[in-house]
């Protein structure tokens, strides 16, 4: 496994029974994804998992060693359905307790005598474990060897991240051009497939579109190369002209 | 693996590097779940892969026969990033090749002469697959065993999901009951966890919102007996009540 781990990839774990029962959209990868991609970090795989202690144990020792970095989302609110960080600590057979700076935090965040049990809960992680702070809501999130733990509610989520910069070992930016195209995919998929076939280390991806009650084609090209993605697209636009194909968007 | 297999869940494995590169929000997956939801069929995990022959192989036969069903999305398309139908065929050791029902939909599906390459490219699937019809686009999904292929874009899914209801054996409805409270998660985890803990086979959730600039928590109650989820209700009502706590929607 030592070898995996030297990529620099990354894996998340939505932790979230409302995102399994259909009541909540995730958007959590999204911007996680996101975040990534500027730091140079490849998110290779997402498993959406319930709240449940078992599942959270297995899934965590399966993965951990597979990706550089774990982000875990959700779970790490005061109430009896937050059971992240226990389960984390048993996952690392490390003991589940206050962490003396995160009690600090909380107890001063609320007023005298509003500190009650489920607020104290939000202090308590794996022993050893150190802290992502939180500068929207006080209650912060913990990361233990290479899994970090962020909570699930988007916009506290997304105010955390910035503060993990400096903590993710990243590599080149992960550069994305976009040719949208007034075509569908199966007008362009042989010659596109020529183009693949020859830049292998190069991501194209192709992904059809309906708007304005109109189709079309993006093509994606992806990697951390910018010359390689421009000599890729030229090879594209050659067979784009001979087929007169309108260009929507090339950016 | 048997004894799982007799569960009524699933699972669904989203193909499609758009999702892990951050470029496109996934929607499939609240989609399918609140469709199987209707089924009584219960969602149990999602992971989401990348467009990777070994990846889709290793997760189909790693999952298939953990849940009763799984859904793929995506990869059924007919650019060179497709491979859905490929590497399924891979996993089950079964010959990749034209479906001939496929193939004659397609064929009367495009005007003459207009049936190319990668038109063709979408009769191809597992020998033995059943077809998926689609409403939409023409082209259709499979299942093979219990995986079942669908689409990535969304609407076109969502288009096919109505032929499969009589291909899933479901349960009772699973029925879910919301009480939006006007208060913070950490002032209702006390007596809201001794709730949990009585009725052990129901589903309690708690989620927080912000919404127009204040605060508040959804506690949603998930099972398949409405009854029960009524006698739970009614205990959460008497903390609810004794705490003076302003409730916004019960429904």
């Amino acid at each position: 496994m030592k070898k995996a781990n030297k990529k620099l990839n990354a894996a998340i774990i939505v932790i979230g029974n409302e995102i399994l029962s259909g009541r909540t959209q995730d958007v959590n990868v999204l911007n996680i994804a996101n975040w990534l991609n500027k730091l140079g970090v490849k998110l290779e795989e997402v498993r959406i998992i319930p709240d449940n202690e078992k599942t959270i144990i297995s899934t965590i020792n399966e993965i951990k060693n597979l990706f550089r970095y774990v982000f875990t989302t959700g779970g790490i609110g005061p109430t009896h359905d937050d059971i992240t960080a226990k389960s984390i600590s048993k996952a690392f057979k490390v003991k589940y307790c206050y962490h003396p700076q995160a009690y600090k935090i909380l107890e001063n965040y609320y007023e005298k005598g509003k500190f009650n049990i489920g607020r104290k809960k939000m202090a308590k992680m794996p022993k050893s474990a150190s802290l992502i702070f939180n500068p929207s809501s006080a209650a912060p999130g913990f990361f233990i060897k290479n899994i970090y733990c962020l909570p699930g509610v988007p916009s506290i989520l997304k105010s955390m991240l910035g503060g993990l910069n400096n903590k993710i070992i990243g590599g080149k930016k992960i550069i994305s051009k976009t040719l949208s195209l007034r075509t569908v995919e199966s007008e362009i998929s042989v010659p596109l497939e020529k183009v693949q076939n020859k830049y292998k280390n190069l991501e194209i991806g192709s992904y059809p579109f309906f708007k304005q009650g109109r189709l079309g084609v993006s093509l994606v090209i992806r990697s951390d190369k910018l010359k390689l993605i421009e000599r890729c697209k030229k090879e594209i636009m050659i067979f784009i002209k001979k087929k007169k194909i309108q260009i929507i968007i090339n950016k």
